[in-house]
């Protein structure tokens, strides 16, 4: 099958490898219908991430059942079915807490030995408890299919910090950073019930976006003047609930600097950089606290799920290009140089 | 009127000062019965803090109302009443909040300008708002006056630490921390209804009070070896919730390693150190959440106050060591070489 593989950085291949297959019993392999690339892939785009030459890459599909191994009960071929970006065994402790991210038995998709989702197959491990079934109608709606796509990741991840941070009804919420997690967090926000939301971003095309996923107001400031403008439009007080989405040293500066006292960082931004930026002494006089990490959003698909299905939240447009297999190295090089957004894969 | 003062390091002076009088409408002067010398004091004392030279000192008391401001309406002269380590006037939108340290108008007792509580007598601004009433029998009973005066810091501060950490019924929870602090930690975990409480302190005198506060556990280990002990009571996983009563590097670092994936920390050490101690990139990983600061004590005074007259918590036990007002600096002198756990002052 042909499938994308990184063998350097900035060396993205599409190639042919080994066909997807059932190794365990617990298995499914899925045909992939949508891909995407995620703003993480970039880092090993860019080297800043490693990698083994040659290993695959992309972590957010869906697809079709293809074929299930024999202790797999709940799906059967034909199914269409959305992957979240890590696999897990839906039986141990973490599981049965929610945070599938932490499963004994879990793992990613392009890591070493595993299929990764930029293919025409993956295998699933433990797909009883890894995929979800969604409606097969959706397979002839394309839009439908884009927002069910980000369920596999910036969904669920933006709904993530919006919980980490505390966001509920009549909360002030703001949102650093303008990428499609950042999107994702403000239509979570105003899904949980948010009554302002303050997008900070710079980019119109990405701002008008999140004014359309709920933003009330935009700030293009950075840094200090970033903070400065939060405060202003919250009578100095800041936000009572600050998504953060970067995952720079800058960025949770920016975070720390514009929640409110008592508030609290809801981060999905893959940290990066040698140091937190974090200034503990401000964040303990101000009692601001610091919620979130890597996403379970398989815990989350059964919540969101119908809200997609009914129209009342729809993150399709976080995908603003749109590639076959074969041009997904051009979709590395449309996001890396900030041309694209998020890319959808269609297969 | 006499109180103590610090002009420099270590050295810490009870000398006479102008007496506490009313100064605004809302003020009350309270005479005090019982104060006490707080690890954070130590801080001043040893120089790790700046104070101006004859600043006073002294933080947590309890004491008699002598004179009300003609805005009181309260409290009226001859109640017993206790006062949290800061002042705040209960109507802001922090204080409505239950964020009494945020307040607008709020201070800390010893600030420039302002009396400290180790006198022998303090102005309190907004006195109906900052001191909360005990029962005038209280002032007959040694042990209890000892139990209550804990409610001015340390026993709050255990409880932010406990809610912070995300105590609850069922929950294992370790404490870094042997001090005062780290000791109601245990006993407001104990008192929300962990199910486990591991201890981490290599001082049996204090390790001793932790067990008696409801400690299951006691690790003597620091640093790597505490968190493979933790681990190895834990079945490899950590504690559910972490309180953080010390506020270094190292201990932080601790934290950090004992707690569950999914988990929170509870910090209420005052951080101090150039780094913060915290691997963010851990904490993504693992989703550990960190929630504390500089604790609202009065908010939780009205819920724990009851339970310390009822006797169903009793945290006088923290109190090893008692001297006059004269004998304060050899307070200072005995908490800082470790022979006195916590100082408390009778007047």
């Amino acid at each position: 099958m042909r499938a994308t593989a990184i063998h350097a950085p900035f060396d993205i291949r599409v190639e042919d490898v080994p066909d997807a297959a059932i190794r365990q019993p617990g298995d499914a392999v899925v045909r992939v219908v949508r891909a995407c690339i995620c703003g993480s892939d970039l880092w090993a785009y860019r080297g800043e991430a490693a990698r083994e030459p040659g290993q695959r890459i992309g972590h957010e599909f869906l697809g079709v059942v293809e074929e299930t191994g024999s202790e797999v009960s709940g799906l059967t071929a034909g199914d269409l079915v959305v992957a979240p970006f890590m696999w897990s065994d839906g039986v141990c402790e973490y599981c049965a807490d929610g945070l599938t991210t932490s499963c004994v038995h879990g793992g990613f998709w392009g890591s070493v030995g595993s299929d990764g989702g930029q293919g025409e197959a993956v295998r699933v491990p433990f797909a009883d408890a890894t995929l979800v079934k969604l409606p097969a109608e959706a397979l002839s709606d394309d839009r439908l299919l884009s927002a069910l796509l980000a369920l596999s990741d910036v969904m669920g991840t933006g709904h993530h910090a919006a919980i980490g941070a505390g966001v509920g009804p009549g909360t002030t919420v703001a949102v650093v950073g303008d990428g499609a997690v950042g999107l994702c967090g403000v239509l979570a926000a105003k899904r949980l019930g948010a009554e302002r939301i303050i997008a900070l971003g710079r980019h119109t095309a990405r701002t008008d976006i999140a004014r359309t996923f709920g933003a009330t107001d935009v700030v293009a400031e950075r840094g200090e003047a970033a903070v400065a403008a939060v405060r202003e439009l919250t009578r100095g007080q800041g936000a009572h609930a600050v998504i953060e989405a970067v995952g720079t040293e800058q960025s949770m500066r920016t975070a720390v600097g514009i929640t409110r006292d008592g508030g609290a960082i809801g981060y999905v931004g893959v940290p990066h950089g040698s140091g937190t930026g974090l200034d503990l002494g401000e964040m303990f006089n101000r009692n601001i606290a610091l919620r979130g990490g890597v996403a379970p959003v398989r815990s989350y698909i059964p919540e969101l799920l119908p809200d997609i299905l009914s129209g009342a939240i729809d993150p399709s447009p976080v995908f603003d290009h749109a590639v076959d297999l074969e041009g997904v190295p051009g979709g590395y090089k449309a996001m890396d140089e900030r041309t694209a957004l998020k890319v959808i894969v269609k297969l």
